[in-house]
């Protein structure tokens, strides 16, 4: 079957936006990729290359680098949002004043606004004139961009409130490489994809303290049950948190050298300051102000998250990491199924509709 | 509060019975750890040292080398079965003939027996005279044993039809780096360990076919969902899935080094052929004969396996590795819901007590 080609924006010219603008244009699409350094755009546009995100791959054809987001926008239907969580209002305010046709989004960010407590989707929402906003959609799922920038088998995962849009990106993104499945529940999408990044700074810490695999595979285990108990009551169902981007991506993040949050929690592990790890990393570390966020959900919702309260300790009052990972692993607790039935709990309700 | 000391017999002084042995000596336990080879034997009682099995560790005092079972288990109440599966009911036989107390079992290994499809706990009791078994107890978890002889801190769980012979298995072990939580579901603590050794050997595949991290998260993803609907089916409850045994064990098989499993996938995801892999291995890879056994047990469930299925095809009828694993990679679902609502359903019919 031919694909239908259009015209696509993708805001954010880092990692993941440079990656996913590759698939689409993979898939024939024409990529119009803004980033705010002209150098950079100026590279991808004369080298086909952009080294300080992905230094291994050359950029397809049908990728063109725009420094002026006007430009970027002209003539398209669909924009891929793929700036830092912090930047998000800021890049929507400056579309709102030069855009009057509307727009579907899709935002492939990971975090919780820290104060509003707001999902991605949620913000976006909020933030962009109603009449130039048609559908937000998200992207997410185990995926680091330096693998699907080499055409590595990938899998993500779309919601939205309109399934209909989400099926509309499903098939502008879905080739033989990335694979991409829906879900209708966006809460639960957003959520997993935002709190597995403090996992990964857990495990990055247990990690950085040399405490090997046994350790932090407890510490994944621990991490999705409080990520689930956390979703459920803010209205998600458990099932998503058994998926690709629930424990899918928390395996991901958590595994890889290619997460920066696991790269932060492993230099914290070894005993660097949160500072000085932040500028050795030089990207965005999307956890450490989602641990901020998670921190005041869990309060607001009244759900035990102890993983979550270590790293803010950890993070934020100066606690010693190894201190509070040692007190964490030797928890009281001796039957297991205290921890899960939490979880089994939010799925009765689930299926009884008490949280939708 | 002091610990109450007993003797305890471990059969097998592979890498895990070793472990756990220096787990019990660290306790204070006296421990008489069984191996058939008297060589091997006289190494650990001559050096304290087990050089095949953890070359990087000295063993604690207190444990003490056997190669007649007969003396091995003199004057013991506890014994911890540490044999590959394949050698559990011929153990089990010669100590029918020398033995006339009851012993409680610690069993410690993963599988499932094929052609029987019984559990390692079912073919102990059918196995065992029945006036010389107490109780049988499975001890599961994420835990390397060269992590645990290094005692880096570890979770695991343990679960038995007779709950007060757990807790005392319990107290046994636990210690500050060694954790052990209890869980009533047997069948599901027991079935998450024997299967997660099939999905380590397709994770071993896909990192040696070079597909990445994103690949093995989502191999892993659709691995617990496998897993947990035949487990289900079986009468296991499915929050034993989301823990220790479940999706934590799978996640430090998967993703480690230590694996055998995974090493023998990852050698047949390069191209060498079954029989070169086990050679190349040199001890017992449980996942071969496991993959077998669950193939049976899907067909006799009625249980959809695509992972067994494609693994059976690569082991045993010379199937490609890297064909096998796209077809899995490309399936043709759409909707993720589709593949993780057979779990909620297990899930309600638990709840309803349909599958007890």
């Amino acid at each position: 079957m031919e694909r239908m080609t259009e015209s696509v924006a993708v805001i954010g010219a880092g990692s993941w936006g440079t990656a996913l603008a590759m698939v689409l244009a993979d898939n024939g699409h024409e990529v119009r990729l803004w980033g705010h350094n002209p150098n950079q755009i100026n590279e991808i546009n004369e080298y086909q290359t952009n080294k300080k995100y992905l230094p291994e791959v050359l950029l397809p054809e049908g990728i063109i680098g725009f420094s002026h987001l006007e430009e970027a926008l002209e003539g398209v239907n669909t924009m891929v949002l793929a700036v830092p969580t912090k930047a998000i209002r800021e890049v929507i305010r400056k579309i709102n004043s030069i855009r009057k046709e509307p727009l579907t989004v899709v935002h492939v960010s990971k975090g919780i606004e820290p104060d509003t407590l707001l999902r991605i989707s949620e913000m976006i929402e909020q933030e962009f004139s109603v009449n130039i906003l048609d559908s937000v959609v998200v992207l997410s799922g185990p995926s680091h961009a330096e693998e699907v920038s080499l055409r590595h088998p990938t899998t993500v995962t779309v919601s939205s409130k309109n399934m209909n849009a989400a099926e509309k990106i499903q098939d502008l993104f879905i080739n033989q490489n990335f694979r991409v499945y829906t879900n209708p529940d966006l809460v639960g999408v957003e959520i997993g994809g935002a709190l597995k990044n403090i996992i990964a700074l857990a495990a990055g810490i247990t990690d950085g303290l040399g405490y090997g695999d046994n350790a932090k595979a407890a510490l994944i285990t621990r991490g999705l049950a409080e990520i689930a108990r956390l979703g459920i009551k803010m209205g998600a169902s458990p099932l998503t948190f058994s998926g690709l981007t629930g424990i899918g991506d928390l395996i991901a993040t958590c595994t890889s050298v290619h997460s920066r949050n696991w790269r932060a929690g492993n230099l914290l592990g070894k005993g660097h300051k949160l500072q000085e790890v932040l500028d050795n990393i030089g990207m965005v570390v999307e956890g450490v102000r989602t641990t901020k966020a998670a921190k005041q959900l869990a309060e607001k919702y009244d759900v035990n998250m102890p993983i979550t309260d270590v790293l803010y300790d950890v993070l934020f009052n100066d606690v010693n990491a190894k201190d509070a990972v040692d007190l964490l692993m030797a928890r009281g607790k001796k039957n297991e199924m205290e921890d899960l039935t939490n979880v089994l709990e939010g799925d009765l309700n689930f299926v009884n509709g008490d949280n939708r």
